[in-house]
């Protein structure tokens, strides 16, 4: 079985039971194949047989967390910064299963105030700023380049820029917003995970609950 | 005015031009937007002022030339590696003059038989080569990672791959097949410039001529 290995904080609990089922004998056959850097170190250290995309392009299944999940099971992602290797293992994975606590469960997509990245090409990352906060102007929408703690940009995997869109109200058209997006040259990837996961699994205070999608 | 510079062999006679016109005190109240790292060098050595699209988002007219153009002045461009900067300035040009010389006209868009260039991530770039080539089954096409002469991958001024595509008969519909390329996750930009020159400068055996789109 090929497993496409999320990356995040949630993603990483499921990275870390994976290993210890392997570890223990109650889980064989498996291998993964990372969605960043940090997810590769994770499960080397902890023995998971890694491979890539180019060697398994068709995955089984693929475990991630999410940002924000609408009633439709569309998603934003990206926040930690791996939006691009995400999307490409994701988009190439038979079942994407998402895993969040209820906190994350949103009516609209950018309904949570918090970011909803754009991976751009440094080139003339400022023009793509703009372009972007201009697509949004119906939503109210602030773009801002992602900055490391020292100040200097945050620089994903691709060695490319990430510029965060905050929105004021949840975004009207999720598929045609992204399709706009992408439009953009200089653009790589988007936050914006449409019609992609099968099934989420929510942690809530009431317990375990499952949306599947049929 | 805001001039977009081109990149590669034809372009770099304009741009010395523009540098003649403007040391003879024939042109002046001009300001160029290079679409490569070569580009800004030739126009630093020749003292044209130079800006980027980050200061100056709206062009005046680009001078490019490119690998193949269309009846309808669709092109093949990148051939020289500089496919996205290119795009990004020329998008942004209200006039788009192309420059070519009567061996680069084709009745379909892949129909040179040569490079139709599609930049992409570092990671898994093998995998989007397979699904670059898969989207060509009916037009018969060869995906082909593009390397130096050092046999070692070349890297694009955005520090990403180029997979050149060869077909053998033309892109049947040049307008969906950009559609698809540029949905593919880590796809970063294609060589296809559709819907952008605004008039196409051709040199031929019986002299120029000059076709304009209305």
């Amino acid at each position: 079985m090929v497993l496409g290995l999320g990356t995040g904080s949630t993603a990483a609990f499921a990275v870390a039971e994976i290993g210890a089922l392997l570890a223990s004998g109650k889980l064989s056959g498996i291998v993964g194949v990372p969605t960043s850097k940090r997810t590769f170190e994770q499960a080397t250290s902890l023995g998971i047989p890694l491979s890539t995309l180019d060697d398994h392009p068709v995955i089984d299944l693929a475990i991630d967390g999410a940002d924000e999940v609408d009633p439709d099971l569309n998603l934003v992602k990206g926040r930690g910064g791996a939006l691009l290797r995400e999307k490409m293992v994701e988009a190439a994975s038979g079942k994407f299963v998402v895993v969040v606590d209820e906190t994350k469960l949103v009516t609209g997509l950018g309904g949570s105030g918090l970011a909803m990245p754009v991976e751009v090409v440094q080139f003339c990352w400022k023009h793509n700023q703009v372009r972007l906060q201009d697509l949004f102007n119906e939503e109210g929408c602030e773009a801002k380049l992602r900055l490391n703690e020292d100040g200097k940009p945050y620089v994903t995997d691709n060695s490319n820029y990430i510029v965060d869109l905050y929105f004021k109200t949840p975004i009207k058209d999720a598929l045609g917003a992204g399709k706009e997006i992408a439009a953009l040259e200089g653009v790589v990837e988007h936050g914006l995970f449409l019609n992609m996961a099968t099934s989420v699994i929510i942690a809530g205070s009431d317990g375990v609950s499952v949306k599947t999608k049929f």
